[in-house]
């Protein structure tokens, strides 16, 4: 059986997350106050009703405490999604994942036994930092405090050059994983393989590591 | 010398780049209209200013145009957003990132000319989507349409075998760049490997082969 899943509040984070579970082939109830909002997933989602979350009732009668997970992306009207939250963890819904705007929305959550808090616009804020500190690095994922992998561009001086001249490991203390070249990717090249114009490498290791890979490669 | 960063708006998104940038050695001119937020970032950025940037006298006399790469982070107020950038364009600023709050935004600003323009709460919608859809996905960093790399909990099935046992790379078609274990990072993992419970494998592939991992991880 499909996993079932439940948005409420469909606004950019509510109803993308809805647009994108839907996607990936889920069963999404998606639910707002707002009739407007509601036309527009009702073409989306699998169900969509219009109902103010903060009424108990409401909750019940949508047999809520079935659904699998259920995500609450009421942003701005903090007291709404409080209450909903208590609500959904009264019903004994079993897993509640919840957007907060600030840290006292936070707190207040982590009390109620929400299971997982979203804060999109603070993450995306550091994450984009990142990105556009250096030139080369295009995406990366934080594996942990201190190790990453990125998505690096070649620089002009690795143009023509095998993985094995640059001998990338000894020098920096990184690994390349794999290589993007167009639509392509090469998981684990081969030493001998020479970076193309345009490739992307990308790299796992100590952020130390890649930091010092990447201000080589900015001043090449 | 320190590469040069402006923000504009000093909100959740704006705020928190600000902080992620000074963090990163960087030197950050924070600039709001709201005097209050400038306050509680004249102890975090290098400079805090109390601006309008809609207004081209104040943007001039701030030297803006010797900026490397200026940040619009100011939501509610498309029309702000849309006019600060037109005035950053017409300076010759080198590099301008916009936060957009919907389409119709987004489309103005890429015919002015932003060099990137970001959704954090789309974005994260998408991102938060991918993960709870999957008891298993930790996180992921998509490389391509068809590609990512993920980190999976190891599931009990999984607990005690080696990677050569579980031969991941011919089952499935996906590879165990790395292997997190508390705070270490086993990269590429030797197939004598045994996995211990609390184990994240970092796995490089095919989107469909990582989700016949997933499906299989989830069911045993
Ligand atoms: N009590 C409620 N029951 C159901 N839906 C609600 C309730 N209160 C607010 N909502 C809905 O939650 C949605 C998100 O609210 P919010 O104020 O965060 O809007 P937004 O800023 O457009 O969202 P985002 O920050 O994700 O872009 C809105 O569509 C709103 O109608
Ligand atoms: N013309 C302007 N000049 C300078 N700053 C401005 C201007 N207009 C708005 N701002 C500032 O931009 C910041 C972000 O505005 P927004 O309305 O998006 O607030 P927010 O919702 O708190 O931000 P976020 O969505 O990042 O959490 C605010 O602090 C606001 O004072
Ligand atoms: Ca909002
Ligand atoms: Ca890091
Ligand atoms: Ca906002
Ligand atoms: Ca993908």
């Amino acid at each position: 059986m499909k996993k079932q899943f439940a948005v409420i509040g469909l606004g950019r984070f509510g109803g993308n997350m809805c647009r994108a579970l839907t996607n990936q082939g889920m069963d999404v109830l998606a639910i707002d106050v707002d009739e407007e909002r509601v036309n527009e997933f009702s073409t989306i989602a699998a169900h969509a009703v219009v109902a103010d979350t903060t009424d108990e009732g409401v909750l019940k009668s949508l047999g809520i405490r079935n659904f699998e997970h259920v995500v609450v992306a009421i942003g701005d009207n903090i007291h709404s999604s409080i209450l909903t939250t208590l609500i959904l963890k009264e019903l004994g819904v079993s897993k509640i994942t919840v957007k907060a705007q600030n840290d006292y929305h936070e707190k207040v959550l982590k009390k109620i036994g929400a299971d997982r808090i979203i804060h999109p616009e603070r993450d995306m804020g550091v994450r984009i930092a990142h990105q556009i500190v250096s030139n080369s690095v295009i995406d990366y994922l934080e594996l942990s405090e201190e190790h990453s992998i990125v998505e690096l561009s070649a620089s002009a001086a690795m143009i023509g050059k095998t993985l094995a001249q640059l001998d990338i490991r000894a020098r920096y203390g990184c690994n390349v994983v794999a290589i993007k070249r167009g639509d392509d990717i090469i998981v684990s090249p081969p030493a001998g393989e020479p970076i193309s114009r345009g490739d992307i490498l990308i790299v796992i290791g100590g952020d130390k590591s890649i930091n010092r890979l990447e201000s080589q490669l900015a001043r090449t």
